[in-house]
């Protein structure tokens, strides 16, 4: 822990910097992965498969028989679990359906917006210690909402084979159109370039190792769009006297415990929580099954003394973490200064981990700092919003010769001319 | 013109591919380009702007007095048309502020989203042949609804060291916050980075050659947001017996003129209609002055008979033109079947030239086939949309055994006791 008592203004660059990756540069390696998924198919993702999960399996696509199976692998208690989270996932995201408003801006000129579901997306769920269903609630839910035609699902099979059996419930529950046995680069290959099995889609979505986030960025080569750039998981809590240690510490190692390049920073206006709050986090941390993970995390983290709750909201803006946590009682005062952040934990009882599962937000949030300039997965993230116009022919006599100026002083003519024709015709009828 | 009368589904495939663009690998040059802003600020601007464009400034910020004195290069009927056009405009994008609505998703879990503007936003205006200022009004106005702090506009001065009055004008009309006289890669770096001058932003709009789009996209690396992927203009045209081969040709030209990489798809279901349209397009050309480049652009460009408008549909959602224009008098009943364009025109007095200019919608839109996965510039492009929760103790109560469930049943201890803490206080107090 990196323990900082009323910083100078001038050391905050330094502190909201987050710990640099030392990523390998892997692009020739994907380029060959993409190569090889495009010459050889679904050979390509069993070869693949074996050659870095150790994984010999026959077929790429979990069978009827394989979804079928599964409710008897999971217990009626996370089932009813899994069940309040999509029903409150599926509460909020559905309120995120805008109405189509027609607008007259010009007597004659209407023009609207309506949303377009993106026909094709795919879900990526990485294998590896934590089975993350909980991603294909948030990605699942509003794919179907929006009425995405195919959602497929791409994870890597474990030892023997199978998917993870609350993975594969969770898929079902969404309806989900196909499921696909293979993860790494090669699954992100094979949704953007299709194989015999798994169809080629417009938009992937979901989380992964750094293969994963390259083999994403790659994708983008072949206009597949990608949900939003990669980056660990982070949390800032800003706690004032009101705060109670023992939820602060809980709520930092739940984010330290994701893996050890996850950051998590702590402010505190108040000294005694500040003291607290880090006297609990070792207490909590020690009991800790991923602790060796958290602990690492640990050490690249900040917990910083601030004088006033408005310059630790400063530094919060400064810092676009992508949760941030107010643990204070009196915190509707503060939401307007709130500038850039992924997701907004308000006062004691708003945990991080509810918005992570079940409370109805999507927990698919910008870290890196890309809370500055990107927004969270939400409904908008399935769709296009196109624009309609129409314009009457008494529509265009209003507006023409607006159109005709401005195309003239660009100097393009042809579209001064698709106004004229038309005005012309107009007046040859009267 | 590539002229095809009733082809087989088979054929599609390669009917809606865009001609494949022979970029040079630019990633070196930009990457030289960034280094040398990086490296020498201002300075570098002002040598690269002599290098590339021969012009020689002393002082990259445009001054109060080169402001003040563009109203008197602006005729009045121009300034009429562009205020016009910015009413409309900003009618159309104040219609997609959208009310924060708070979902109780469980009894106590209360959730809401709502907007923060990007508070630095940077755009850039090509110089060339066409003085895009519309281009300035399509973007300026939106990042102002919404209330970015900075706006700043990048655009290449002419020979004499001047911008283009009319850009000029119009962004101060827009009420931008600071102007300054560089084009090309070397002005996406300086947003992208910062100089002693130019302040870094966090996302950067608008179009440019293949310098400045390899630019952009290279900006990406320095966690810059970018408005979308770039590609050559594009219409695709259905006509039935209705329409009127005059105004079809009009608007197949208006889009030709943008360049000789344009393209251009006209589909009819009437053969009189459809030869009658090939015969305008041909006689519109010759008179008209960007014809060189127009002409180039309808050698790549496909004019295909077709037997009914819902093969049309199938066609064009195929394509994902970016201007759909539905040249017939009965359209309502097609607008659910378009399921990928980027923004559409509706009926014979619907050109496209409408929505470049002056409708009120955005003509910053998806090319290239993007329009399967993106949407077009919106109030959104400027804003990140945050998510808040407030769960209160009884909220917390009706969902913790939920999130408890689900985080151990991902391994994730932590997140649990996040939980569990502040349950397990709550059963002390009782």
């Amino acid at each position: 822990m990196k323990i900082n008592k009323y910083p100078q203004r001038e050391a905050w660059p330094e502190l909201v910097k987050r710990p640099v990756l030392q990523r390998e540069k892997l692009t020739e390696l994907i380029a060959d992965i993409f190569k090889e998924v495009e010459r050889n198919g679904n050979q390509a993702l069993l070869d693949l498969n074996k050659k870095f999960d150790g994984v010999e399996i026959k077929s790429i696509k979990v069978s009827e028989k394989e979804i079928e199976n599964v409710e008897s692998l999971i217990s009626n208690e996370l089932k009813d679990a899994i069940q309040q989270a999509k029903n409150n996932i599926t509460k909020f995201h559905a309120s995120q359906i805008t109405e189509t408003e027609k607008i007259e801006t010009t007597k004659g000129v209407v023009c609207w917006r309506e949303n377009r579901a993106i026909e094709k997306v795919g879900i990526y769920i990485p294998g590896g210690t934590a089975p993350l269903f909980s991603t294909v609630l948030m990605l699942a839910i509003p794919a179907q909402l929006v009425g995405c035609k195919e959602i497929i699902l791409c994870t890597p099979p474990d030892k023997n084979g199978n998917i993870n059996p609350a993975i594969l419930y969770t898929a079902k529950l969404c309806e989900i159109t196909e499921i696909f046995k293979t993860g790494g680069a090669q699954a992100v290959a094979a949704m953007t370039l299709g194989t015999e099995s798994i169809p080629n889609v417009y938009k992937i979505f979901g989380p992964g190792n750094q293969y994963v986030v390259a083999a994403k960025e790659f994708a983008q080569n072949y206009n597949v769009a990608i949900d939003m750039p990669a980056g660990p998981s982070e949390v800032l809590i800003i706690a004032d006297e009101k705060a109670i240690p023992e939820f602060c510490a809980a709520d930092l190692l739940s984010q330290a415990e994701h893996g050890s390049d996850s950051q998590v920073i702590f402010l505190s206006t108040d000294e005694t929580i500040f003291n607290k709050t880090i006297e609990e986090t070792e207490k909590q941390l020690k009991v800790l099954p991923r602790n060796e993970l958290a602990k690492e995390a640990l050490e690249n983290s900040h917990f910083i003394l601030l004088n006033t709750i408005d310059e630790a909201l400063e530094f919060s803006n400064l810092y676009a973490p992508e949760h941030l946590i107010l643990a204070m009682e009196d915190f509707e005062n503060y939401i307007p200064k709130i500038r850039n952040a992924g997701s907004v934990f308000l006062g004691n009882y708003s945990c991080e981990s509810a918005g992570d599962y079940a409370s109805g937000t999507n927990h698919t949030l910008p870290t890196n700092g890309f809370a500055k300039n990107y927004s969270g997965v939400s409904l908008d993230s399935f769709v296009k919003k196109i624009t309609f116009q129409n314009l009457s022919q008494k529509g265009l006599q209003n507006l023409g010769k607006t159109i005709e100026i401005m195309a003239e002083a660009e100097g393009l003519f042809a579209h001064k001319n698709a106004v004229s024709v038309r005005l012309k015709q107009e007046n040859e009828r009267i």
